[in-house]
């Protein structure tokens, strides 16, 4: 059953006006929590906005106006090294969160959290879709919501009772995926172009957005130039200094 | 159930000897790829380690020796923009994940896809550990299972029938992960001597390895040093260079 809620996944990015009550965030939020999280530190926060007047401003910086505005819930899932700050200064240590190793536990310890979230919001009927956008204006929205030194939102979270139904992308198999005791590149060669033609046709056959593409022509395309070249320097103002 | 299933879990290391079938890793993992990929990327690969003279070194280089060989199944779970190099060059393109956003969308795609995966194989009764210890030598690491320029592995994950079962460890409350709006650092300073209180009997009363310890001691004499301070020169090795 959990298997094929997984494979069920597709985002929802269109919602009904109902808005998720704090009993319901809670309890999504405790059953997140329980994901496993690197030596315990729980390195993550999430900003749950509600005022309409910041889900507005927050819409607009993170270019998903719409989505944003008509979600059940907008959540900003959190890096947090600031609440491990005040652990530290309760035992008069300064602690240390500068160097790479601890922006990679941050992260992966929002994203364990992040996708039990997603899951236990979609056991219960709600759509979501992850929202990369939020790093397009770090600084404005972590001074909307007030994040200090320590804390950065590594994506949004949108959750709501679905009002569009979306087809499931084919993923690449498993085979491009699975390695057995070694890296295989060699099998790209024949795997990439099988995909190719699978992902084109799901395109043009989908009941929405038709078009014409493949993976590796929208990968290449989108590949082809740095991505959001600012975010070092936002993180290093934040604390992440990647030493 | 599902939420359920997620508040049980704790850290498995202990395995009964059954080893998972292909079949049943090739489930596993078509299930957790179905998880959200920023802008499709699919920036991962798993690498399963059957061969047992490489999981034997696998586990000393991660510091897990016991748990590695012992496991129903091991895995690599690793950060790859190497399949989308191929990409690229299928289309003609030089592909660019130098920056800091291509560290973040990797780590965050393998996060996603390993917490399906562990949710999916704790579904069918199975146990799970994440291993972090991984990165204590990941070049020797990459070499024993040769990891090309854009692979790297985040973690480790075990998987298989458990030999133990441990007790749930509290997580900080709600509402200390949990803000409303704005970011309140203000309330950490009743939320976190409570928790401390929590967790050190939670320590002092569970069935095995009872300890005197608190939340935020253990975070204070964990972070008051830098971690893995060689991580930045492997990455950059990798071509993640953080720019």
């Amino acid at each position: 059953m959990v298997i094929e809620l997984m494979k069920s996944h597709a985002s929802v990015r269109d919602y009904k006006e109902k808005q998720l009550t704090r009993e319901e965030v809670s309890e999504l939020v405790a059953a997140a929590q329980h994901a496993a999280s690197s030596h315990f530190v729980q390195a993550y926060s999430i900003v749950w906005v509600t005022d309409p007047e910041k889900r507005k401003q927050l819409g607009e910086l993170s270019r998903n106006a719409q989505q944003m505005e008509g979600a059940g819930a907008v959540f900003l899932m959190c890096a947090d090294y600031n609440r491990l700050k005040h652990a530290g200064d309760m035992q008069g240590e300064a602690i240390s969160f500068d160097h790479a190793e601890n922006l990679i536990v941050a992260v992966t310890d929002v994203g364990l959290l992040a996708q039990n979230l997603a899951l236990a919001a979609e056991s219960k009927g709600y759509g979501i879709c992850y929202i990369g956008g939020v790093r397009n204006n770090m600084e404005a929205i972590s001074d909307l919501v007030g994040l200090p030194e320590g804390v950065f939102p590594v994506y949004g979270l949108t959750v709501g009772v679905p009002n569009e139904s979306n087809e499931v992308k084919p993923r690449l198999p498993v085979e491009a995926i699975l390695h057995e005791n070694a890296y295989d590149e060699a099998k790209y060669k024949t795997l990439l172009p099988e995909y190719d033609e699978t992902i084109q046709r799901y395109y043009q056959e989908r009941s929405t957005n038709q078009k014409v593409a493949t993976w590796t022509q929208q990968m290449a395309t989108f590949l082809r130039k740095p991505r959001r070249p600012d975010l070092k320097g936002v993180l290093a103002k934040k604390g992440y200094l990647f030493k």
